[in-house]
């Protein structure tokens, strides 16, 4: 049985939705109140430590970080298409992963949470920008020449990013001077089966 | 042919000359110079479009984020030890993985190079040290009833987390008051074959 701690405006627990949704994989959904900043409560903390959504709970295990949960969901249901065996292919995937939570995440989403809600935990807007920037550009660079950002075909590296990138107006970082970066969000929505927001 | 392009005082890179050493494989070192910020030219972002260390070439492909670095030689030399087949397992290390990249980097990482070097890319002291409590709180909690991050033995998990969680104290993080931790860096280092730094 596999349950989904979720809260509506997560970025991050859009992701799993994406690769449950792709899978056709049967999920129980647990929406966290983030208006009353439920994933911040203790009795949340006994779910997960972090105080973070998503977490994805297999039979009693928990995994309360998003990469981890398209992981064990793109090995477990996915037969190797969405994060592959093959050593340096493998590693390919995870370095799209680690920009994911490091310049999407610290850049993209944390400059657009500090413009939607005034809160600024890691930066200012200036600092967000500037590492989304970093991202945005490595997007570009690579999607001129690929389809898809890891391999030839679409993995939980394209998944991972989506979300914040395709947001990136909201923190105040214009997508029209990325072509490419334009040209794969489409791309990825259209794949059958992609989640809704 | 592997090649490692490192610089002397990186943590991320350090995580990979671990690993290299544990595993016992030949690489060819190049080393960047920091204090010059060589890693931010037009010529070594061609080689990492990031404009960041490690950055590990195998055969002409370069993968140039630490994790995926990880990933690529634990399942290219380490018969799934340090980074297991099993999809929940696999899932398991990965979250320790991204909690390197996140809160140990912005938080522990972030804090210490900031007072190190005057340099502050994304956020504050307070900032920096708040993320790394909610990192060294979440190793403590795991680490007192376990010797290893991940599973029950050492895995890349291990390896990601510990360079800056061993320097938490020259990120002015007091590690004291965390006894488990202090244990597992004292037998991560004890491991036959772990690098000195």
């Amino acid at each position: 049985m596999i349950r989904l701690y979720t809260m509506l405006p997560s970025g991050n627990s859009y992701k799993v939705r994406i690769l449950l949704s792709l899978l056709n994989v049967p999920f129980e959904k647990v929406v966290i109140d983030h208006e009353r900043h439920e994933h911040k409560t203790p009795e949340f903390r006994k779910i997960s430590p972090r105080g973070e959504v998503p977490v994805l709970e297999i039979d009693g295990t928990r995994l309360w970080d998003s990469s981890a949960c398209l992981v064990y969901l793109a090995r477990a249901y996915g037969k190797g298409q969405w994060l592959p065996d093959d050593p340096l292919q493998m590693a390919e995937v995870m370095q799209w992963l680690a920009l994911a939570g490091n310049e999407i995440q610290f850049g993209l989403q944390y400059a657009r949470r500090g413009l939607k809600q005034n809160r600024w935990t890691a930066g200012t807007l200036e600092q967000g920008q500037a590492l989304g920037k970093i991202a945005l550009d490595l997007l570009e660079d690579r999607l001129k020449s690929h389809q898809w950002l890891a391999l030839e075909r679409p993995t939980i590296a394209d998944i991972a990013c989506l979300p914040y990138v395709e947001t990136a107006p909201e923190a105040g970082m214009d997508l029209n001077p990325y072509p490419s970066i334009r040209a794969w969000i489409a791309r990825c929505k259209a794949l059958p089966g992609w989640a809704p927001r």
